[in-house]
């Protein structure tokens, strides 16, 4: 189960209301709405998918991070390279986050 | 007319395309997907919507701010204020997608 | 000149305050200062320097954008290619910053 | 000890460049540069000192964050609290990072 199952009716939730906002982005753009404000709200819904992905991730290292540290505790090389593969795979995500 | 008229379907074009991979986020979540998978997809919708927003800025500064270069062209001071406000406006512009 | 011309004292300054911010990393480095405590002030850096990159856009638009849509306004089609040229740049640069 | 000890001389080399560099876009305005050209290397100079955060962020999980999910494992509730406040001292330090 990944970390976010115990709130996922939340982040529906969240993403639903995003899906709402690209849909409103479309009016705006079908009614010519000035480019700024346009932008303007392109920056609120890029900030509310960065905070649901925000999110993902505070559950990801709190459950799945947390999990490999435990299984690999006081273990052999081998282990550790587990834990080392999950942090590995949060860089290249906070990586991925911090271009776009 | 706002700057991006003339490419008003491409946009929404791109906009549907958004909403979509929204939709396919909702669907992942569902489908109780890998944490660091769901965020990759969170970092492909955020670089496409900053895509659009690049573009219209694009379109904005090569439209509506050269018309506001070229109407207080040799006027008085108010006109300039006026030009100075089109680029005020810009940088706010950029400054929220920088901050987002 | 550069459109930053009339304020180059200020900027100057700017730039003296984070190279000093960057000695002060490498002083927090040496002194083994906690790691959530560096990229604190990292951010703090990375905020300054974005903000003169910020200041510097905003006054190439004022200026050298400015004098591009005038100099080309009414003119002939190889006039106009010289003002695209420089929105593109203005969001190569845009780009570059948004994507660090 | 911070995560990044063991890495200590290579960090001190990245900023005493990352120093060096301030002092090359100090000289850039001393020169009357064109703006985007010191755009361009001021987004280079950000996109070190990122770099910078992003080195020490990984150590940091991979020392700190591991101490802490080990030490707290199968304790009881304050000692969990511990791991949590980590996970949320992170997750901050990811924040002002994104938002720079």
């Amino acid at each position: 189960m990944p970390g976010y199952t115990m709130n996922k009716d939340q982040y529906q939730a969240r993403l639903r209301r995003i899906e709402g906002q690209v849909r409103g982005l479309q009016r705006m753009v079908d009614e010519d709405t000035y480019c700024i404000d346009v932008l303007t709200q392109i920056a609120s819904v890029t900030k509310a998918l960065q905070g649901v992905g925000m999110g993902l991730l505070d559950e990801h290292i709190r459950h799945c991070v947390k999990d490999a540290a435990e299984a690999t505790s006081g273990r052999e090389e081998a282990a550790v390279d587990e834990f080392d593969a999950k942090v590995e795979e949060v860089m290249s995500a906070v990586s991925r986050m911090l271009r776009t």
